[in-house]
């Protein structure tokens, strides 16, 4: 179940149609998985969307396409969001994710957010040598 | 503030001293940062919390040092452990992280919870190309 | 699934159907959603749980209905409640919710999670003008 | 640092009063803390928090009166209330939690945690076994 | 304390210089909040995310800025972003919220996270009436 | 749907069949719940996780049985994890909770994360009185 209707035939809409392509041109593929189908609702939340998401995990950069997925799965697995899990395990696996790596991923994910109960449970006061520095101004 | 005292000298506690010894060897340094020093009330959670971290952290395995930091900085980030982002970013930057990939990270995680978001808003059903297999005799 | 089961007839019990009837009188239609039929399985809960939400969602207040909802969705966004997803994205749309407003509340909770993990990755700290005042005699 | 000003003198208010009369006789004690000291900006949610709170946590029930706040304080660190875990970590010292029984409150939420993260990254289905029965006419 | 240095000087960079005047133009202040000021070190993110912002919660759309403000800090509660609470607090109250409504908004938030609670915690089942409608193609 | 296939024949691997029969014997029971058929697919995480919730859920220690399934849910229902709600929410039927137990147990956790929410949106500060004490060396 969804929480709204999505247009039948959302590439009539050429907003829609512009995005879809460029989906399947930057992944190579002709498929378009369900969250942009229904992000097709509204033409200027999908481009804003999928340019965050085109720019920042389909073009190279500073960490390799990866790392950045591992990184993805993650938070979405923090927010227990069930498609963002399932969807980026895929594009990871996609990427190159061997099972060692998929098991050691879900084993640090499990062990940060064990420690991240017990400094919190414990309200642990954060050592002066972690300080990254001064906000210039903004006192 | 903390919720709990701690003893005034942990090391005396032979399995304490044993841990802390440990961790200073496994770094390279004098330093003992405060998680292990509160958790230095219990010796036994203490003993296995620092076990889970060498095993997964400081070990050489299938995922190079600095991205599993990235991965416990992530989770860090949406559990809102202000302890850990502190300790995770700094033991990131001993690494090697740069701060352009710092910056990426950041974007990387913010990106995520954006998507997370709209996925849960819409209760996106999961694609069937994304489904991983069945669990045998699970049924 | 459920975690429980639920009498066969809950309405035989006189609270449940005290309860059921206020709902039914309130929100004018014949229909109990199942989180009540689940709740009915202990009539104290039921009852101070729909008093909430009457006395918050269903009494004319500082806010117009439609926000309260808006207000409801964020949450449950970001608590990743599913059912509560549906269950206020449906009700909200019976306020009067159009698309054009639905596709804005995404977009802002999306973007509320995004920044919410910069400045918790950040650490950013808090300006001082931000300052609500002191807490009396809560020194 | 607090989000708004509360009143130099909250009990001036005749409700405040009563409430906060009612929390220093329920709790045997002349502090009021911070919490109730800011609620009393709005005697009407001041009213209905603490009327929750003392029908759960200080009357006789089901649960004894210290498993009542190791739960409080369970969700409290999950959901990274720092207040929160303070509060309650005091208020189950002060009826009797122990530091070894601290020492496993924190394990046990941190284990939770961390398998709560292994079941959302695998995604693993649910046991047919764990169901706990329809809803009666909820379909 | 700070995760990041951020530099002395931030408006040497022309690209800083330019969101940081739209910051003053659109918000009729001189005053630059702490979140912009650390993001600062990467003048793609502070770019990218001003634009975002601005597009969104500062200019007029379908949802008045005040609604816009308190969907805002409903995200920043649930996700324990003290920073994003209180720079969203004061923004709503700038906006006209009165005492009463963030009374209100409080009580509503307050209330959604309980609720969101007991549907997780029964796993209540969505009803079928709250289906938004089926996906197109993405079968 | 999962994130990933796991062997059909999972007790061919020695060290997996270990682990489940040590789950049958500690358990006195012939099934293996989803969590640990899906782990099997890497032995080290499926022994150490096992390894975990055996000493802390299946030892006699300083809480009752019942009372850490308790707190185990409540983190459960906290993440939004609906697996680990429904094992565990049967394992706690298993060790004697009640209806009315679970009534309460649900009545609390949704009490917490309400008042969780009041104390963020209103960031209370932290009485001086909750203060456990300092980090011995931790300056």
């Amino acid at each position: 179940m969804t929480t709204r209707s999505t247009p039948a035939e959302p590439e009539q809409d050429a907003r829609v149609r512009a995005v879809f392509d460029d989906i399947r041109a930057t992944r190579n593929t002709t498929y378009i998985n369900n969250l942009w189908r229904m992000l097709a609702f509204d033409a200027a939340l999908l481009e804003s969307t999928w340019a965050d998401v085109k720019r920042l995990m389909a073009t190279p950069s500073h960490l390799d396409p990866l790392t950045k997925e591992l990184i993805y799965i993650a938070v979405s697995i923090t927010n227990a969001c069930s498609y963002c899990v399932h969807s980026h395990t895929a594009a990871a696996r996609a990427k190159g994710m061997t099972d060692a790596q998929h098991a050691e991923l879900l084993a640090i994910v499990g062990l940060a957010a064990k420690t991240n109960q017990l400094a919190t449970g414990l309200q642990v006061p954060v050592d002066a040598v972690f300080d990254g520095g001064p906000v210039p101004g903004g006192a």
